[in-house]
């Protein structure tokens, strides 16, 4: 069974872990495990891991139109190097500093494979959930798409200080909650937007009319040669942490301003199916 | 650097988190790694597993006296088979409802080793901490000692079935809810009862004179063959998950019938060092 079996296989016993974040008692809480083999290339500093992994809980929280409230790491190495830990926690501080979170510590555990788990807290009175779209919403993304696949890029061609901090990220948490009045479903990108336009078209039971130009980064641009490559890191790559969100076609510019990032529209919510200019945009993307 | 200095060195920068929890806008909020090799010998059922991963941040929740809202946890092995995984999930949801929380799912990660993060949450308006202890304070502690060290043996010789029981045990919720009013200072007992009175020692400012006898679980007795054993089992081994509090003398017969556990008055706070029996009570237990 893979992962992405296995979690739908736990969706249902545990409804409220179908969002990114579950909710209880107007608190919001998110998990994620981490580890270098899959997450963190040769040449990320500790600095980024710690800011990276706080930071996709903190997303898991913006998608959620919470205010993010603290964060916790449990840290696995083979050993605990002064320097590298204090990297690490530079990096989780300095996160949670730029969303007006608190990093309050974790654990310390002894192992074989550098493995970092990561949650953050947030509370919202009413989070936005993922199947609350219609057709006819509006669909818009913040910022950018791409940017972990080029720091992957960079990595690979030993272009290192570029690739760390392509891979450092604001958590959308300022955009999340400024969205909150107006979204009906929302959720990060963590798994690619073709991905997480068919979730959020399952879990809302509709579909999706996207069209080009999709805000894909600058530096995809730069690192790709071919369209298909292009599209490959800007649409299916994920591991990017901007929000997907659909919203009443009416209040796309009151909300475009109230947004403290770019917020692209990027489609119209139909009943069914998802399309990229008319044609499939196929259900691919990355699994965790 | 072991785990210990690396902690005590990240202490100095997080000061919240020298506690079992720390502590944000009346939440607490308390991480743990735990992983195959060290924590989950060979018989280790998943069940087991999920109730005593759980578990392990609820006794943290429990340890600052606060109400256990909820908990997720990260859970990564090398294959999600779905009875294995709905067995965990069975352990972490009963240890979950044994203490009133509501376990709310987590992450699945893909990992060479079985490995589990942990985090709970739970709210309170006067957290108790490690640092309230002072000279003429009743010593107490819940439950009974060494039933790990026991699990661990038993493992090793096979009764799979009783060591399973024995390593899962009720987090102290309850007891520490009850304890709050009363407990000058608190911690879990899960670095072993001389460590934590080193460590609660050092965080009062103060001493402790502890007297036998002590609450050794029977099982200890049953398990070991000399009283060195039982002493190592019993009061460094660890692992355990019992509260050792301090509180003011007069209460104690109050906060005995306040609290759904066995509590032992076990010493008395002094004004510097940590004795048994009148000699010195070393400061070694279990390294996470």
């Amino acid at each position: 069974m893979d992962e992405r079996a296995a979690l739908a296989d736990l969706a249902d016993r545990l409804p409220n872990a179908g969002d990114d974040c579950a909710v209880v008692d107007g608190q919001v809480i998110t998990t994620d495990m981490l580890h270098e083999r899959t997450d963190f290339p040769a040449g990320t500093t500790r600095y980024t891991a710690g800011w990276r992994a706080v930071g996709a809980s903190l997303s898991d929280v913006a998608a959620m139109g919470a205010d993010a409230t603290a964060a916790v790491a449990a840290y696995g190495a083979p050993s605990f190097e002064a320097g590298e830990l204090a990297a690490f926690v530079d990096g989780a501080e300095d996160v949670c500093h730029a969303v007006g979170a608190e990093y309050v510590g974790g654990d310390l555990d002894s192992h074989d494979e550098f493995t970092v788990a990561t949650t953050a807290i947030g509370s919202v009175a009413a989070p936005v959930h993922r199947s609350g779209a219609s057709p006819g919403d509006a669909v818009c993304v913040t910022g950018t798409l791409g940017r972990s696949a080029a720091a992957l890029e960079l990595f690979d061609r030993g272009d290192t200080n570029r690739a760390n901090e392509l891979f450092q990220f604001e958590p959308r948490v300022r955009a999340g909650t400024a969205l909150r009045p107006y979204a009906a479903a929302m959720m990060d990108s963590s798994d690619g937007l073709a991905r997480s336009l068919h979730q959020l078209a399952e879990a809302s039971g509709c579909g999706f009319a996207i069209e080009a130009p999709l805000p894909i980064d600058p530096a995809v641009d730069e690192l790709t040669d071919t369209p298909q490559e292009r599209r490959e890191s800007g649409l299916f790559f994920g591991e990017d942490f901007e929000l997907v969100c659909t919203l009443p076609e009416p209040d796309v510019s009151e909300a475009r301003e109230a947004v403290p990032c770019p917020l692209h529209r990027i489609g119209t919510a139909t009943e069914h199916g998802v399309t990229l200019d008319g044609e499939t945009f196929p259900d691919r993307g990355y699994s965790h």
